[in-house]
């Protein structure tokens, strides 16, 4: 009989359980030594079933980063979560809704949208700042506290709305040389952070900070005052962080079985069908500066991989064909109809790709 | 009372039903005036409205390139589909099923596959040569006209299999530089397959020859001797086609609407939701070898857009977030809660990402 692996027939994510709950469960540790409260965020995993470990690991509040997703957590019965999005006023009929059955926040990230915000809310919202720590993507500036209570005021006298705390994201870490400079991005951020509080103390006495990225939550162990964490991919993890020295080759939980659909011994390549539309086109350009789609590996009968010891990757890429450049101890490994392994570059993209095919081992 | 495109709260696909018919039109006249039959690749738009527009022009013959999308349009209605992939052994019981109820064309691409779907088909079905003119992807080599008679011999005896035609797909007009390039390559390209099937024709004297790509079928005015074209890109078109000159601003017939989330003035930014998982990490390099991902149009009333005389573009992109740098121009023409119209670099992967969320207009 042929078991649930083995019956894979198109790209498809396979999860290994262990491995995501035990990154759950370092997360947690990391989390509870730093005095702080895991919010994690599901923009990864977009999946009711990894909800579920979380649950079961204790986890009582998420993030996600669109209305869409927290309307689908919430039906899977979350009563707590951060939409880590800027609030997007076109979906005021959705907010209002969700903010009217579960505990919701809402991000204000820049001037001008908190009256907007205050006009059209209709239920109780938590609403948390924005705060730019560098990444420049969008969120107040840290050193014009001005400008942050010019937007509090905004929504002052207007019972819906509680500020409840300053959320950050160093999305900036990904672009980090190393461990050090990861680290350095931190203490830096959360230094502005804190002075930001301190000043905005005495018409806020109780803001929060709540505080992102998976490279700096993975590595530090010092949280200089942060009492909310918001990492996301660590639960996969992929070969992003892998590249920035975030994680091991074993705590990568989750790589796309892909049918092998043509060889081509005569130049090294195998045709797979797994391409932009399920790994995504994000690419990784180590090692030896060769742009790549994804990273080999083998499995076994149930699914478990291995890596290879020379690594290979998917070099090329159209909509729904990938091609893998083999190595001299791969090239025969493989006959067409087998299933390949293909460890992500960017877990999230891939995932939310393949949000519909997921197999859980 | 709000119209359809007012009502757009997320990024959605706006699909101009004028434009895109009037791409139909007039690649059916392009067909038809080189003798040959249109057979669309719906991979572009996998979508069954989109498919009943070309149904209404008179097509009867579809390419898709999965098995799934196979199914998709079978059940809409279509009797004559080729899945223009190499043949995925993983699923033969639903290629099976499908040969069963329609005409389905299969692709064989390459040494050693032909035995292995001869012994697994269970139903009659077309089975096409993929002839590798130089893509470099998959096909057999047109100059080893033995290594594809060996393959022909492998199905000798099955009743099943009717060698139909040779497939051919030039993607490497999309790394041509000019006109004349795209040209030269498809010219180049029908030289070797003609070559082919003279070679071919003592033992197999009927066979079809099948060509691809939107760039050479939007180009070219000569054909020499395809029998059917599978463009599939012409639908919509897209910066990509537009960069290699293929099409007009005005031939674009999908944008994204995306809301407008933040303004950041102090940089001329622009915050979008509309990311990766919307319009996909395909980058464009043009104009001045600076990476974008999409072009910003502005909307009227309802939804028809128009370029601005200076191209703005999304410079960054996150999974959810996108970063539109604007010109003095655009600077001021948006405020946040408005749709912001993004021409995607490659409509193929943005309507894949965004097949559950499309307005046509």
């Amino acid at each position: 009989m042929r078991n649930a692996f083995d019956s894979v027939s198109k790209p498809t994510l396979i999860v290994d359980r262990a491995k995501a709950t035990a990154n759950i469960h370092r997360m947690l540790g990391s989390a509870y030594a730093a005095g702080a409260v895991l919010r994690p965020h599901f923009k990864t995993h977009q999946s009711v079933e990894v909800g579920s470990w979380f649950m079961q690991a204790g986890i009582d509040r998420i993030t996600v980063s669109s209305v869409s997703m927290a309307m689908q957590f919430a039906a899977a019965g979350w009563n707590d979560i951060m939409i880590a999005f800027p609030v997007n006023l076109r979906e005021m009929e959705q907010i209002n809704r969700l903010a009217s059955q579960i505990r919701l926040g809402l991000l204000v990230s820049a001037p001008g949208i908190m009256p907007l915000l205050a006009a059209n809310l209709l239920a109780p919202a938590d609403v948390y700042l924005k705060i730019d720590v560098g990444t420049h993507r969008t969120g107040f500036d840290p050193r014009k506290p001005d400008t942050i209570l010019e937007a509090v005021r905004q929504a002052d006298g207007n019972p819906l709305i509680s500020i409840k705390g300053m959320v950050a994201h160093a999305g900036h870490t990904y672009k980090a040389a190393n461990h050090d400079e990861i680290l350095a991005i931190q203490n830096d951020s959360m230094q502005l952070l804190n002075d930001l509080k301190n000043q905005l103390a005495p018409g806020l006495p109780h803001l929060l900070i709540s505080w992102g990225d998976t490279p700096s939550c993975s590595l530090a162990t010092q949280f200089y005052g942060a009492d909310e964490l918001r990492p996301g991919n660590f639960v996969y993890y992929d070969l992003m962080q892998l590249q920035l020295g975030v994680c091991m080759p074993a705590d990568i939980s989750a790589v796309v079985a892909a049918p092998v659909v043509a060889l081509h011994p005569e130049r090294n390549e195998m045709l797979i069908y797994g391409g932009a539309v399920h790994l995504s086109k994000e690419q990784a350009l180590c090692p030896l500066n060769m742009p790549h789609f994804g990273m080999l590996v083998q499995f076994d009968e149930n699914g478990k991989w291995r890596f290879a010891e020379k690594p290979c990757f998917v070099r090329r890429i159209w909509q729904e064909h990938g091609m893998v450049s083999l190595s001299a101890e791969m090239a025969g490994q493989f006959s067409v109809g087998d299933l390949a392994g293909i460890v992500p570059v960017h877990s999230c993209l891939t995932a939310d790709l393949l949000r519909e095919n997921v197999l859980f081992i």
